[in-house]
C-alpha cells in the first residue's frame, strides 16, 4: 500500500481488502483486476493511473503507470499492463486462472486489451461484485460520509442570502455553486454510467421541476444547452415559483445528496401539502429502513403514501417519473442500491442511501426534501442535518 | 432530426453525416450506431439517451428512450436498443452486415449488448473514425468555438480583481470559478478517456506547477484530495510564485482552453525569460501550423527552440513530463490530433487545437501560455483572444 496513510485508511483498507476477497472466493475468482478511478480509491485511497491486484488470498499489489514517484509496500512502477504477469511471477504469486476485470466501467477496447494480459485466464465481470461491496461503508468511509453530510448541511442555510429577487435560475445556481466551493467542495460530481452526466446539481424552478431529460435523475430539468439537457433553464423566478435545490457535495471523494425546497412568495396550499407528505414518506421510509428490509418494499411503501394523498400521478415527475425514491451514494452519486420497483436489493447496516421523494405541482414546480441516511439496526439516520421544511425567500 | 433545430445548425448536421458516411464507405462499413453522449451531441445537436443509427448511405434514424416527448424526421422512441432492427425493416431499409460501434467509449457490457442487436452483423470500431471526423470542426462548430474562445478570452482579465493578498490557490480558483460561471459557462468539463478527470479547470501556484499528478494534462498539481489529486493543493500565494491558471470554457458544448500566467510580485528573471520563450514556441507553432504540417513536426519545433533556450529540462513539467505541446478540442477538452513526438497526424483547415508551451522554473513555478487556434490556410489563428504577458498581481 501507499505510503504516508493515516492508520485509520490502512486499516480500513485492509478491511475493504477482505471484503472483496470474500466476495472472490464466493464467485470462485482467482483475482480482480482494477483500472478505473472509483474503483482504484476505494481499493488503494487515492486516485493513479494504474491497476490494483487484488487476489482471492494474500496481499493487494499496486502498479502504477502515473504520477511517478508514488512508493510503498507491494507497489511497483510498470509502463503497460503486459508487465504485470512477470512481477507477479517474480513475487512468487501463481497467476490467476479466472480473472475479475470492470466490465461496466471499462471501455471495449480497455477491456479487450487488460483481457488479454494473463493469458492462460478467462477473464468475468467484476463491476457488480465491486458496487455490491463499494454499497456497504466501512468504519473510515461512515466517518467521510458523516463529515461530508455536516458540512453538506451547514452550507444550505446560506442559498437563502445569496438570492435576489429578479434573479433567474441560473444565476441563483451560480451563486449557490460558489458557496459550495467556497466552503471547500473539490466539485467534482462522480456519476456511474456513460449516459449520465451533470455538473454540482441542479436548481429547479416552477415548470421546469416537471421537464423530462434523458439522464435517470429524480427529476430532470430542460438545461441551459442542448449538450447538458439537465437542471436550471434560465428561467426567471417569479412569485408563486417552488424551487428545488439539489447540489451536491463532495470535500473528500465522497458525495452526500440533500435536497431543499425554497419558495418565491407563498407556495400554493397544494404545494405545501404534498410538500408535507414528501417529508412524511421520507420519514417513513427512514423509519422502516432497517437492515433486511427489501427496497422494493420501501419503494412500495412510498407509492402507497403518495396515492393515499392522491398525489400518485405528481409523485417523482409529471410525463416521465424516476421509478425509485432513493440510491445508495458515495465515491459515485449512484451507488447501489436503488429503491426501487424491481430491485432485489435489501438493506444492510452501513449502507448510505440517498432517501428523495419528491412530487411535481403544475403551477407550482417541484417539492420534496432529499437527505443522505445511514443505514444502521435502529433505522436510518441522517447525515444531512438541516430543516426540511420549504424556505420561503 | 429533431424539430425546431435553427438552419443553420440543420444544414451543418447533414455537413457532419456525410462525411461520417464518407469514412463509414471508406472502412466498408454498413453503419455507425452511436451510444455515448459526445458523439450523441455531435451527430444529433443535442444529448439524449438513445441510439443515432447513420448508414453508410441516406438518411440517420434517432432512437429515443429519454427524454419522452422528443419528436422529428426519422425519430422513433424505443424501450431498448434490441428493438432497433425491427424499426429499419419497418422503414425499408437493409440490416448491417458490418456495423461500427464506439470501442472507446461504450463500456464492456454495453459493448457486448448493442454487439448483439444485429444478428448477422459483424461488429467493428468506429471510436478512431468519429474522433477523426470530429477533430475537423464544420462551419458550424467553428462559429460556436469562435463565440466560446471569445466569451473565454473576455473572463481572463477580470481574473486579477478577484485575487486577493494572503489567499490560498484553492480560494482565488473559486473566485475564478465563480466568474467563469457568471459568464454562462455550464461548468461541465467533458474529458475523453477513463483515466482523465478535472473539474473546470487548474490554478498552479509554485512548486505545485512541476508536482506529478495520475492525468495525462500538460502539467499536473497535486490537487486538493487524494481523490482528485490535479491542480490547486491549498498553498498561499506568496511572494515571487508564478501561478498558471488553466481554467476551460463551455458555453454551448464546445470547450475552448486557455492558460494565463500570473505572478505574485515580480517573478526572477529566469522565469520570466522562459515564459517569453513559451510565447515565442507558440508563435513559432501557429506560423508553422497550416493545412498538412505534421503533428510531430511541430512537436519537434517546441523542443528544438526549448533546447536552444537552454530550458528542455523545465520543458512540459519537471519529473513527469507531458509529450505533447498542444491538442485538439471540441466537444472534449482532448479531441485529435495530439501535437507529440510519436504522432503519426497531419493538420487540417477546421482543426481547433490548443498549443500550450509551459514550463516549471524551480523556485517560481509554471510558467507560459495556452490559446485555442484555428487551422487556416494562413496558419493558425487565435480563438482566445487575450494579453499572454505575465500579469502581476
Amino acid at each position: 500500500m501507499f505510503t504516508g496513510y493515516p492508520d485509520e485508511l490502512t486499516s480500513d483498507l485492509r478491511l475493504r481488502w477482505s471484503r472483496v476477497q470474500s466476495a472472490l472466493r464466493a464467485e470462485g475468482a482467482d483475482a480482480l483486476l482494477i483500472a478505473t478511478n472509483v474503483n482504484l480509491f476505494y481499493a488503494a485511497g487515492r486516485v493513479f493511473m494504474g491497476f490494483v491486484y487484488l487476489p482471492a488470498e494474500g496481499v493487494p499489489r499496486f502498479f502504477v503507470r502515473r504520477p511517478v514517484g508514488l512508493r510503498g509496500d507491494t507497489v511497483a512502477d510498470v509502463r503497460k499492463p503486459e508487465q504485470i504477469p512477470d512481477l507477479l511471477r517474480d513475487a512468487g504469486l501463481v497467476l490467476p486462472r479466472r480473472i475479475l476485470l470492470e466490465t461496466d466501467e471499462l471501455t471495449h477496447s480497455e477491456w479487450l486489451r487488460l483481457s488479454s494480459v494473463f493469458s492462460d485466464a478467462t477473464a468475468a465481470d467484476g463491476s457488480a461484485l465491486l458496487r455490491r461491496c463499494r454499497s456497504i461503508k466501512t468504519p473510515y468511509e461512515i466517518s467521510i460520509m458523516k463529515m461530508t453530510g455536516s458540512r453538506h448541511a451547514a452550507v444550505i442555510p446560506q442559498y437563502a442570502a445569496v438570492y435576489e429577487p429578479g434573479m433567474t435560475d441560473q444565476a441563483w445556481s451560480v451563486e449557490m455553486f460558489h458557496l459550495m466551493l467556497k466552503a471547500g467542495s473539490l466539485g467534482l460530481f462522480r456519476i456511474a454510467g456513460n449516459s449520465m452526466e451533470g455538473f454540482m446539481g441542479t436548481v429547479l424552478a416552477g415548470d421546469n421541476g416537471g421537464a423530462a431529460s434523458p439522464y435517470d435523475f429524480a427529476l430532470g430539468g430542460a438545461g441551459l444547452h442542448p449538450s447538458m439537457p439537465v437542471g436550471q433553464s434560465g428561467v426567471r423566478l417569479t412569485s408563486g415559483m417552488a424551487v428545488m435545490v439539489d447540489i451536491a457535495a463532495n470535500f473528500y471523494g465522497y458525495l452526500t445528496d440533500c435536497t431543499r425546497t425554497f419558495s418565491i412568495g407563498p407556495l400554493a396550499p397544494q404545494a405545501r401539502d404534498a410538500h408535507q407528505v414528501a417529508l412524511e414518506i421520507q420519514h417513513a421510509i427512514a423509519a422502516a429502513g432497517v437492515p433486511g428490509a427489501r427496497c422494493e418494499d420501501l419503494y412500495a411503501l412510498a407509492l402507497a403514501r403518495a396515492s393515499e394523498a392522491g398525489l400518485a400521478d405528481c409523485f417523482m415527475g409529471l410525463a416521465q417519473k424516476a421509478k425509485f425514491v432513493g440510491h445508495g451514494t458515495g465515491i459515485v452519486i449512484n451507488e447501489q442500491p436503488v429503491l426501487g420497483a424491481r430491485s432485489t436489493d435489501t438493506l444492510a447496516a452501513g449502507m448510505c442511501i440517498a432517501l428523495e421523494p419528491k412530487f411535481v405541482i403544475p403551477g407550482s414546480g417541484a417539492v420534496g426534501v432529499e437527505d443522505t441516511f445511514l443505514v444502521t439496526p435502529q433505522g436510518m439516520q441522517t447525515l444531512t442535518p438541516c430543516d426540511p421544511a420549504i424556505i420561503e425567500l
